[in-house]
Order: structure tokens, then C-alpha cells, then sequence
């Protein structure tokens, strides 16, 4: 049977094999350890890597906490059933090169006291330019760990991160998107641990597809309007972590550790005001992809 | 009869003035203009300085909008009536050096079809180093421009500004807060222009505050480390404004300009994990005044 410590170690060792292997690749960065704990209950192991060879910011978090949860996230989980149990890990890496994209990733795992539970989690990339080769290796990358399991997950989940990926207010993606999911949990044609594997197998995935970026963008020169424009898009970035991520927003109202939560944003982000980029310029370029609906897994330039 | 015309006209008039005032003091930036219109009705004015000797990034903006409130804000405010009319002067100021306050001041007029109508407004500064005596200074002249029309304002404005401008999930206050009011409506003892000449009068002292602080601290040499700590604070002033902050929100919401909106962001934020501070650095005692409830109008150090 899976229980909560069988979920809760797994993604323990998933947090130390991806940070292995981030810090092999890297060759400078060293990741830190804190562990804490949450005053309602639980707590976490935060693993942040600071001023690497190739990554400027990255952290590799995880947390087990338990309670009760606030009213305002009953009322947005649309649950009457307060005690609750969720674990998870979350990575944001924010590299030194603006030709590097910031990639994040999130598996969880949230029971509740009457027994119902759910798995959810992504992983999604936001290029500072979009390399539309790039782009579609990453994306098949995605089906393929989907279509092993469930060929109605990837069109699926790539649209819900579409749509949850997404600046409202000006009206472009954070990225080129991923997978996105929430609330799975067992039916007639799929079992807990069939789930779970497959939640294990997107977690395990994560080193290996950024470590292809890594190895061929690291000896990449890049220009000072280059750095420039990955200091706007990481104002972005910030913008929608602060205004529309819910496990950022589930973080702050749970009264998680705070430096754990907003590890997410880059050590440093720029707004400069009403920039405006030529036609066909590499910027211009890049806001034309940030857009939902792009069919990036079979994309032919 | 104070007019909607007549009540725009003096915002201008006020947003003028200002601009005029910061410009004459910074010595080098300009205010670049750009007029602008909103799909739903209505539009602003929006002046950005940009890399002054002085200011760093600081915006002066006017806006008069109207048409139907999306329900979100209807929910929010607590109105059944959709059709509103907004016009108002907001203003923030990023600083180049950090021995140098971020102050943000904003007054609106709002009005409702059926004829309902409230001002609001507020002044406040956020000191990336709280020094006693221009904290107390500043709460004074807050406190004159309240006290020539309500005793009462003072006192409850203040505490307005301590409860609103505040981090709850860093427990911590923007700054060293200032006063912020809003539904604002003639009652007995006051009329609707008594409350719009209170209005105008803060408005009109937004200036010689702020140039009083120009003028005291721009020779000031500062380190790389206070630079450093300054764009800390930044980033803490990022994490108000785009989680907390409710006239952002209504911007964002009833699809104001976005570059408009965001002038309020500095031109570089930086969030470095996990920054420890040793006791009685001048950081450390920075973070001991940025509490709610303390009576700066009669400080004594």
C-alpha cells in the first residue's frame, strides 16, 4: 500500500538526485541545506544553489506539511474537510545566461483526513528567447513520459498549462509552457500507485532534460542587450509567481517558511518602463511564441 | 458644485505641478508623457522619469476611467451599482541611493452612477534605512495637513496606513508607513468640497516632502553594501504591490494600462535567499521599526 512515508521518502531521494546531478553539471555551485519546521505542523528541506558556473539561482525544495488548512484555501479548494497532509517538491532554476532557459518543475502529493487525495505537479520552461528547437525537443520530452502512461495526458495537461501558465494582465504565457495537472487521483482504468509512478517518472525526468540545456548552452556567449532582456523577462517571471501561482499563494496563506516560498524568484529582476523592441528583432520574436495553443510537440519552423 | 470636470482638471493641474517640482530638483531627468486610452472608457496620462541624478525611476500618473466594474471589484467594494467613474494621481518614486526614501502618494475621486462618490487617498515612505528623525518629521507634516481639518484623521489615517501597508507574509510593514483613507463621504460636520480641499492640500504637499529629502540626502556617499540592502527592500516593495496591493489590483482588473499600472516597480529588485543580518547592524535596526503601531508623529529616540 502507499502511504504517506513510502510518497514522502521517494521524493526525498528525488530532491538529493536532482540536486547530485544539477551540482555535477554545474562544476561550481554547491547546494545548501535548511531544514525547518512549520509551526502548525511539519516542515521541510530547502536546498538552495547561489552564484554556480551556469546557475545564478536555483532551488530544490521539499516540504511535508500537515493541520489545518485557512478558510480561504477550503473555500478555493472547494473542500469542507480541513486536516490536511501535503508533500511535494518544487524546483526553480534561474541561470546565468539569458540564452539558458529558467525551468520549474512541481510534484505534490495532498491527502485529507477523510481519505480522499490527489497527486499534481508540471514542469514548465520559460526561455528568455525561444528557440523553437528547443522548444519541441522539450515538449516531446513531455509527451513521451505522458503517452507511457495515459495518451490522453499530454494534450490534456499541456493545455492546462497553457491556460495556468498564463499572464492575465498582459496577455502572454510565462513561457513556452509544459504540463500541468491537479487533482488526479484513481479511477476505473488507472490505480494510486500507477499514479504515483507516473507523477516518479515526470520528477525523475527533470535532471535529464535540463541537463541537455545546460551541456549545450553553457559556452554560449551572450551580449549585454542579451542579459537586459533576461532581467525584464524575469520581472515577468516575478509577476506571475506573485499574482497568479497558487502553490506560491497556498505557501504564503499555509504560513510556510517564506525564504522556501520565494526561492522561486531570480536573484535579480529588472522593469524598465514601456520598452519597445523592433520588428523582427530576437525580442520581438520570442513575445510572438508567448502565446497559448502552440502545438510545440509536432512544431515545424 | 464640484464637478467630475472640475475635480480632473485640478488632478491634472496637481500632476503638473508635481512633475514640475521633481524635475526642477533632480536637475537632469525628465518626465517623458504619454496619453493614453482604455478599451472600456477613459484613459490617463502617464509620466515616467527615468535615470535622473536623483530618481532613478519615478512615476506621476493621472488616469480618469469609467464604464462597467467586473465583478470582482463589484464583490470587492461591495457595490451592486457597475457603472463608476475613477479618476486619481498616483505617484512612486525609486531613488538612486538607498539613503534616500521610496515614497508613493495617491488621491481619487470615485463616483458611482447612482451617485455615491468617495474620495480616498494616502502618503507614505518607505526608508530603505529608517532614520528617526525624518520618519518623525515626515508623520508631522502629515499630521498639520490632517489636523487643519479633523483632528480625527490623523490618528485614524495612520493606523489605516500601518494595517494597509503591510507584509503579512514577512510580518513585516512596506516602511515606515505615512496615512491612507478611502470612502471618504460628507457627513454632518463635513461637506463634499471641505473633503475635496483636504484632498488637494495633500496633494500639494506631496512636493516639499519630498524635496526636502532630495535636497538632505543626495550628496550623500553611500557603500555597495547599502546599494546592495536597497535593492533587498526593492524587492520587498515588488512583494506589496503586486500581492498586496488593491489599487494595483483594480488597475490589473478593470484592464488599465499595464505600463502604466506597473510604474510603481523599480527598475532592479533582487532577492537573495536567506540574508542574515548581524544585531545591531544598521539593517537589523531598520528591520525593528518596520512594525505597525509606532507614534513616529511624537518619537523620541
Amino acid at each position: 500500500m502507499l502511504t504517506k512515508e513510502i510518497v514522502t521518502d521517494r521524493l526525498l531521494q528525488l530532491q538529493q538526485s536532482i540536486c547530485t546531478a544539477l551540482e555535477n553539471e554545474d562544476g561550481v555551485g554547491k547546494f545548501s541545506t535548511e531544514n525547518w519546521n512549520r509551526d502548525g505542523g511539519g516542515g521541510g528541506v530547502t536546498r538552495i544553489l547561489q552564484q554556480g558556473a551556469v546557475i545564478e539561482k536555483g532551488g530544490v525544495n521539499f516540504s511535508a506539511v500537515h493541520g489545518e488548512l485557512p478558510n480561504s484555501i477550503k473555500k478555493e479548494l472547494k473542500i469542507d474537510d480541513a486536516v490536511f497532509f501535503a508533500t511535494g517538491v518544487s524546483i526553480v532554476i534561474h541561470p546565468i545566461s539569458p540564452l539558458l532557459p529558467i525551468i520549474h518543475m512541481n510534484v505534490r502529493y495532498f491527502e485529507l483526513a477523510n481519505g480522499d487525495y490527489w497527486f499534481g505537479g508540471g514542469i514548465d520552461l520559460t526561455p528568455h528567447y525561444v528557440d523553437v528547437a528547443d522548444a519541441r525537443w522539450f515538449h516531446a520530452q513531455l509527451k513521451g513520459t505522458c503517452d507511457q502512461f495515459d495518451l490522453s495526458y499530454y494534450p490534456k495537461f499541456k493545455k492546462w498549462a497553457d491556460d495556468y501558465f498564463f499572464i492575465a494582465h498582459r496577455t502572454e504565457t510565462r513561457g513556452i509552457g509544459g504540463i500541468f495537472f491537479d487533482r488526479l487521483t484513481a479511477n476505473d482504468s488507472i490505480g494510486k500507485q500507477k499514479l504515483f509512478d507516473f507523477l516518479m517518472h515526470l520528477g525523475d525526468s527533470f535532471a535529464p532534460i535540463y541537463l541537455h540545456f545546460m551541456r549545450n548552452k553553457r559556452l554560449l556567449d551572450f551580449t549585454a542587450a542579451q542579459k537586459r532582456w533576461q532581467l525584464i523577462r524575469r520581472g515577468r517571471y516575478v509577476e506571475f509567481n506573485l499574482v497568479y501561482d497558487k502553490g506560491t499563494k497556498f505557501g504564503l496563506e499555509t504560513s510556510g517558511r517564506v525564504e522556501s516560498i520565494l526561492m522561486s524568484l531570480p536573484e535579480q529582476a529588472n522593469w524598465f518602463y514601456n520598452e519597445i523592441y523592433a520588428e523582427k528583432s530576437a525580442e520581438s520574436e520570442t513575445l510572438k511564441y508567448l502565446k497559448k495553443g502552440i502545438d510545440w510537440a509536432s512544431f515545424e519552423s
